[in-house]
């Protein structure tokens, strides 16, 4: 049975070395393949946390030494984070298709994922990026530009900025042409550029768009049937690493209200991923979501592992 | 008269910072969408020497710092540097696009371009890169990291990278299908990711393959009507900046062949301009190569200005 599925795949599960990803997206692209090998259309969506951190970093270090390397704005490091992550992913994928005979074409494409300048976030940056700073250094930033700069137990202190929700995703038309040609896409990377509308035109916000909400959003776009969230685990669980712990094969959006409500899920972790997974389901019928380990992709597809999200 | 378009821009053109870049990109996007506006189909392809320049600088510096960020090879820092500069050059032409009640999509797209691993470029490596260095840290990197380094009269030592010829576009079907739907494509980014075919895989290279001959490679295989190189002068000179000085309208294969032999053109500058137009235009009956300003670009299409090649 042919599916059009958006996988949403970890940032930590892309390493922290060039090498270590090279290494890693070869095993990243097995399963991946085997979707594509049984006629599913396959787009990848991938965090970028510890890449687009690196990069971050080793701009902002550079620009403060005798090299004096212009410093970046974050929005361009993510930019920078999709053409790093995709040459390696794209090249891993490609191979494997070739390997097992399958000659399709696959493409990163460059992704910029609008956000509200209105959005709430904002007003109240949370997620830390980059490296630590004394004091002084932080008072400086905040003084200098702007900067919401917040202490990190014992570690100094760091930058923090907003994670906005996705509203569209500006290369929609590309990635759909790509699709509907049977291109493997690699899109939304890092949860996307985060951008917002000026006029006509998009200008980059120092933001982190939640890899999973900007992948549940090109999945709505894509009219996809799946939106599978890899994670570390085989399935989602209530009560997790406690006695009466409980895996979940399948959750409505009623049971994954209440499971919130009591707090099973944890914020930055597992919960984004459930809240993604239910706003796909809840988007239309027949639409479902799917989280598990990349391992059991295509088993949790066929219905004999994973958590199933989706509306009755 | 609507053609089939390559244009080739110079990273020169793209600034040394981010806020540069992002002025410039505008300009940019002017005649190019004036080449749109008039029914062409665009494709862009752009250099990125002070750009990957930049980010290798700065990835190299930090590697050494106490931040200690992974030391990153010079192909990926390619792949970085197409999203950096493919971000901003598609915003300014979307935009631009838009103004003029253009709906017309704009994808940049992560592009690998093959050489040959047995090309004879890599015998010999010849383009410098990075940071300069002392004699003693010179001295280890060719003994630690197998590094051609050389002298640089007076600022020290640097890296040389070999610039081999393009053999083909790794993603070629990605850009064409892209092209053929109306898109608007922005490949083969400082010349492409240079890769090495290894088994069915590809294989990141340290080397930089001359946008122009990129330029010409990709518009050989999109079957383009024109390669238009952009470069600071209006036309192309014999006996440049000389008192017998003459601006050239239009050149033969054989012409231009005359003139090389007979030194005209600066190697590194005006002479793979040349090259490249020669080859496109001796590549089939009817194509046409134009060497000219960003500004005269499209009086040079309507025949105006510029210098064409072609082969009569």
């Amino acid at each position: 049975m042919a599916n059009k599925i958006v996988v949403a795949l970890g940032g930590n599960a892309l390493g922290k070395t060039p090498q270590e990803q090279i290494a890693l997206v070869k095993n990243t692209a097995k399963p991946i393949v085997d979707l594509i090998a049984h006629g599913n259309q396959v787009i990848l969506a991938h965090g970028n946390g510890p890449q687009v951190g690196m990069i971050n970093l080793a701009m902002d270090t550079a620009s403060r030494t005798e090299a004096k390397t212009p410093e970046m704005p974050f929005a361009e490091c993510g930019a920078m984070s999709q053409g790093y992550i995709g040459y390696h992913l794209q090249n891993a994928i490609r191979e494997e298709l070739l390997e097992r005979g399958l000659d399709k074409p696959v493409a990163t494409v460059i992704t910029q994922v609008v956000v509200d300048s209105e959005d709430e976030a904002f007003a109240r940056p949370s997620k830390p990026i980059g490296a630590f700073y004394s004091k002084e250094e932080a008072e400086g930033m905040v003084r200098d530009k702007g900067f919401t700069m917040i202490e990190d137990a014992g570690r100094g202190y760091r930058r923090v900025v907003p994670s906005p929700l996705p509203v569209d995703v500006a290369e929609k038309e590309t990635v759909k042409t790509l699709v509907d040609n049977g291109h493997v896409v690699i899109t939304v990377g890092g949860g996307g550029i985060p951008v917002v509308r000026k006029g006509h035109g998009l200008q980059g916000v120092a933001a982190v768009i939640d890899k999973d909400f900007a992948s549940e959003k090109i999945a709505e776009i894509l009219d996809a049937d799946y939106l599978i969230i890899l994670t570390a685990v085989e399935k989602v669980a209530v009560n997790f690493g406690k006695e009466n712990e409980k895996w979940l094969d399948r959750l409505s959006l009623e049971e994954a209200e209440a499971y919130i409500e009591e707090g099973h899920f944890a914020p930055g972790s597992m919960l984004p991923k459930v809240r993604a997974a239910m706003m796909f389901a809840a988007s239309k019928k027949g639409r479902r979501a799917l989280i598990t380990s990349l391992e059991k992709a295509e088993m949790g597809i066929e219905g004999k592992t994973g958590t199933i999200i989706e509306s009755l």
